[in-house]
C-alpha cells in the first residue's frame, strides 16, 4: 500500500497495539516488519528513527520533516488524534475521562508488570516473574468489573479496549475464564472486530 | 481551600506527579491525605471511590455526578484538558506529538519498572529488583539526550517534565550526575519551578 504512515514493528504486544488503533482509527498505513531475532532493530538505520531499538515506530511522511513516534501509547493517541470519536469520545466531558482512566489502568497496571515480568524472566528470574505474573492476573478480577458496561469503558469502543484486549489475548492460556464470564464475552466480541483482526493479522504474513 | 476538585493522595511519586499537573495547570483543588499507614486507603469510603485502594484518586464536584479519577496519568491529560497549552501545546501537531512521545517513555520504561522494583523489593526478590532499577538508571542516558532542547521535549515545559522530574528525583541519590550534565541542568530548573514546589509539598504538611 502506498501511503504516507509506515509503522516499523514486529508480531509483539506493542507493535500489535498501536496497529489495532491505526486499524480501528481507519488510518492506511504500510506494515514494515523488522525482524526482531535477525536483530534489524540494531541497524544503524533504524536506531536512527528509534535510539533505543524498540518497536513500534511510526514514521508520518505527510509533514515536513517527517513525524517519528516511538512510545506505543504516543501512536495510539496520535491515532486518536487523527480519526475524532474512532477511540475515544471526541467531546471532553465524563465519557472520555473514562475512556483515559481505564486505558492507563491497562497501560500502567497491566501491561506495564507483564513486561516487567517478560524482562525478568529472559533474564532468569523466574520466581520473581511468577510474583509479577500472579498480580498481572489479579488485575483482571477487577477489570470484570468494568464490564458491567458493554466494553471496558462504556457502551462504546474504545482505546481502553485495545489495551486490554492485546494484554488478556498474550496471557488467556493462564486466566480463569470460568470466573470471569464479562471478560470471556467481551473478549470474544473485541477478537471478532475485523479491524481488530487486521491489526493481529499485520506483521504476520511476512516469510520468516 | 473550597473547591470542587479534591485530590485525595499520600507523599508517593504517582500522587506528586497529579498534584504538580494540578499546579502547572493553575487548576485550584484542595489536597486529601490519605493515610497508607493506618490503611485508610483500605477504608469502604474510599474503595467506593477507587476500588484498587490506590492513591491518587480525583473527583471533580463541579458535574453531576461527580467525575473520579483513579489514574495518575488520567488525572494529568486530565488537567492538560482543563488547561490548554500549559502542559502540552494546545494545538495538534509536531510538537504536541512530541511531548506525548517523550511523555510515555517516563510512565512506559521509567516509571512502570521502577513501580515494579518496589513491589518485587517489598516482596523480598531484591535481586530480581536490582536487576530492572540497573535498567531504570540505563535509561537516563537517554533522556540526557532528549536534553539538547532545554525541556524533555522541546523548548517548553509539558507533562513530559513532569513525569521525568518526579521519578529522577526519587532516584536522585543513585543517578551518575557527573556524566548526566544536561540532566543536572534541567533538573535544578524543574525543582526551582514555584508550581513543583507547591506540588511536592501539597501532601506533607499534614500530622502524621
Amino acid at each position: 500500500m502506498n501511503t504516507a504512515i509506515e509503522l516499523y514493528g514486529a508480531n509483539t504486544g506493542n507493535t500489535l497495539r498501536a496497529a489495532i488503533a491505526l486499524e480501528e482509527a481507519g488510518l492506511p498505513y504500510t506494515a514494515r516488519r523488522i525482524d526482531l531475532r535477525a536483530g534489524e532493530h540494531r541497524d544503524p538505520t533504524f536506531l536512527a528513527l528509534n535510539p533505543a531499538g524498540k518497536v513500534p515506530t511510526l514514521i508520518d511522511r505527510s509533514s515536513t520533516p517527517a513525524q517519528v513516534i516511538n512510545q506505543s501509547n504516543a501512536i495510539i493517541q496520535y491515532a486518536d488524534t487523527q480519526a475524532p470519536g474512532r477511540l475515544s469520545p471526541a467531546q471532553p466531558g465524563p465519557e472520555r475521562i473514562k475512556v483515559f482512566d481505564r486505558y492507563f489502568f491497562f497501560v500502567t497496571d497491566v501491561i506495564a508488570p507483564s513486561h516487567a515480568a517478560f524482562f525478568l524472566r529472559q533474564a532468569g528470574a523466574n520466581d520473581a516473574a511468577a510474583l509479577i505474573d500472579r498480580r498481572v492476573l489479579e488485575q483482571f478480577s477487577l477489570a470484570e468489573t468494568f464490564l458491567a458496561d458493554e466494553f471496558m469503558a462504556g457502551d462504546r469502543f474504545s482505546m481502553a479496549d485495545i489495551s486490554a484486549f492485546t494484554i488478556a489475548a498474550s496471557i488467556r492460556d493462564r486466566l480463569d475464564w470460568t470466573s470471569l464470564t464479562h471478560l470471556s464475552r467481551w473478549f470474544d466480541a473485541i477478537e471478532a472486530r475485523p479491524a481488530v483482526q487486521r491489526g493481529l493479522k499485520a506483521f504476520q504474513h511476512f516469510p520468516e
